[in-house]
């Protein structure tokens, strides 16, 4: 978080200030804690010998995106092509698109992405779960000299994208092996349902069943001599049971460096560091009225389909509960009956219930090391990928 | 919709060319359907007697903004001093900001633009429910030779913003006649809890109540010789009670234009003229697996928080319905069991729930003419405002 930002904005006047000079609504992290989410994450890949590719869906930020990389991960992870272009632009050489890309158009752009990538001594990768994704990948990088890691992605339990586990996934592999521009890379094996499952017992039943997907996939690939090298996934909310099962050799999670209240929902997995808050929406009271106040963060700058935000109550400041109060507008309430609310003009620290598309509502994220309260602002990071 | 437009950006290339070549996903506007409804409010307003003033933040465009005026508003509403900005960039030149700005680094940008506005012939106004709010706003308009419209937001029932009605909204008054810049305009009185009732007695009996209590404001005010000049509010919901009520004389709504699934859950009000769903969000499959497909519209590009997307069947295309899928992921299944669904590759359109945040998710919205299917890309609009 200490990096350089050559971001030229509205923003830029802000470096040094206290947060008191921060407008609002606005995105603030918290420089300390982001750097020792960072490192615990760092520290546990290293202590379990797995690789760390970090989901960077969460940040779009390419400055973070190296920062992680400075710390020990292998590369990153992006759902898009835009976010991969984004991060690319900003200097980051090894990216994992970890999503079904069909179309032609943006095929290309992934087949040119490749290039730039392979130019540059790093490389691109993709997922596919299809016959008609694979052969439509073929058909771009035909267009390059590149190659791309292919991962064949298999459902573990989400019933989202994947190809159904075992003799599927041999068949896919097998189409790949027809490009020679396509480089079989392994398994993309994510189960997004299990993230947030609130207890241990339910996170760990359902990751047990993702191995059991996981061990038959790899085990009929080994028969038919398609040992998978790589095998990704894990979440913030499970990742310890994928590093702990003995299948997965590549953890993606992304949320865990900033953060957010429905994570936090989650019953600890000791198994798992601890992970700090670091991703908070400032916001101001415009409005004091019986019983209520109003503040100036709704659905157009903190994302509500988590549920709404936690009230981040620094010392001295009241206990608040938000409810939607539409585009602009929360609507606060003392957490006690007829408690003290705060005064038109006070400052008010809000915990996004999501943190992935709360980011994605910002043009940047203002950095502040020493505390929001007493700190000063240390950068102003760029959300690249922002709208991508 | 015929604006020409002056974005320079990705979607240039697509002027002309069919609804097929806009990559996902995408924002969609049918023209024809934008301008039908556009004509038929600025009927609805003609033949009531009653200035329109529709709200932009529903767009944040410029260009939109402009037709609007040409169509018969007497200018727009805004949300916030950063879309007064944008549209005042875009060449609108009467903006009302309908809530309450408080923040001192906020309120000298609120200065400049009446400035700017004064100087182009234009004006500003802007909204305020507190003594705090009066003398913060005058403070910040010494620093300018111009003049703001002020309006004094009372309560009439949704509980957020707005002071209450009667002595209290009398006595802001009072305090406003201390400022030479602030120009007592009259009254906000918005109902935004009134618009999605669903039945039309529901919106009757709500707007009823805040018909109780703009009345008795307005007495209070009419008895200290203080009688307001205008008295502005108003959505797509229930538009129709306040232009029959006498007291209102502007409206404000913005929904209708672009229309979205929640206000068509609404029971209609026969009389308010019927507005078509004109807002889509294209979208691509990008996996079949068992039982389902999956789309590439996650709540990053389209809003939830009015719950989840319709499915728009063009003629042909099997009826299908969303279901949440995650950030950049929607799923689809048959809205019969057992029934087709959409390939690898298929386009699927969405009518979002919220058009607001929806818009306010992407950098350009695409005008199509001729239809979703067959017709032709018009204009591409740019959220002027997004993110403001």
């Amino acid at each position: 978080m200490n990096a350089a930002s050559n971001h030229q904005s509205r923003f830029a006047a802000l470096q040094g200030q206290k947060p008191d000079a921060i407008d609002t609504p606005a995105l603030v992290l918290d420089a300390e804690a982001v750097n020792r989410n960072m490192q615990r994450m760092a520290e546990f890949a290293a202590k379990h010998q797995i690789k760390l590719r970090p989901h960077a869906k969460l940040h779009k930020s390419a400055d973070i995106a190296r920062l992680q990389m400075q710390a020990g991960a292998i590369g990153v992870c992006v759902q898009t092509v835009g976010e991969g272009e984004a991060l690319a632009a900003g200097g980051v050489n090894d990216i994992f698109i970890s999503n079904e890309i069909v179309s032609p158009a943006k095929l290309r752009r992934v087949a040119g992405l490749a290039q730039l990538l392979k130019n540059r001594s790093g490389k691109l990768a993709i997922a596919v779960d299809s016959d008609e994704g694979i052969d439509r990948l073929a058909l771009a990088m035909q267009t390059t000299s590149a190659a791309i890691d292919v991962f064949i992605e298999i459902d573990v339990g989400q019933g989202r994208c994947g190809v159904a586990p075992g003799p599927a996934a041999v068949a896919l592999v097998q189409r790949l092996q027809g490009s020679a521009r396509l480089r079989y890379a392994g398994l993309h094996a994510y189960h997004g349902g299990a993230q947030h499952l609130r207890t241990v017992a339910e996170r760990r039943n359902a990751i047990g069943q993702a191995a059991l997907r996981v061990a038959a996939t790899r085990d009929a690939l080994a028969q038919a001599n398609l040992a998978p090298a790589i095998i990704t996934g894990g979440g913030t909310g499970t990742f310890g049971l994928e590093a702990a099962s003995g299948l997965w050799n590549e953890l993606q999670p992304g949320s865990f460096l900033f953060m957010d209240a429905d994570y936090a929902r989650n019953e600890r997995d000791n198994a798992q560091p601890a992970f700090e808050q670091a991703l908070f929406v400032k916001s101001q009271v415009i409005s004091v009225q019986d019983g209520h106040a109003v503040c100036d963060a709704g659905c157009k700058s903190i994302a509500l389909d988590s549920g709404p935000p936690l009230v981040h109550a620094l010392p001295g400041q009241p206990a608040l509960i938000y409810a939607s109060g539409g585009d602009e507008h929360g609507i606060l309430r003392s957490a006690t009956a007829g408690g003290p609310l705060p005064a038109v003009g006070d400052t008010v620290w809000l915990i996004p219930s999501h943190c992935d598309p709360t980011v994605n509502l910002h043009d940047a994220m203002i950095a502040v090391q020493g505390g929001l309260a007493a700190g000063a602002v240390s950068a102003v990071v760029r959300v690249d990928a922002r709208g991508a």
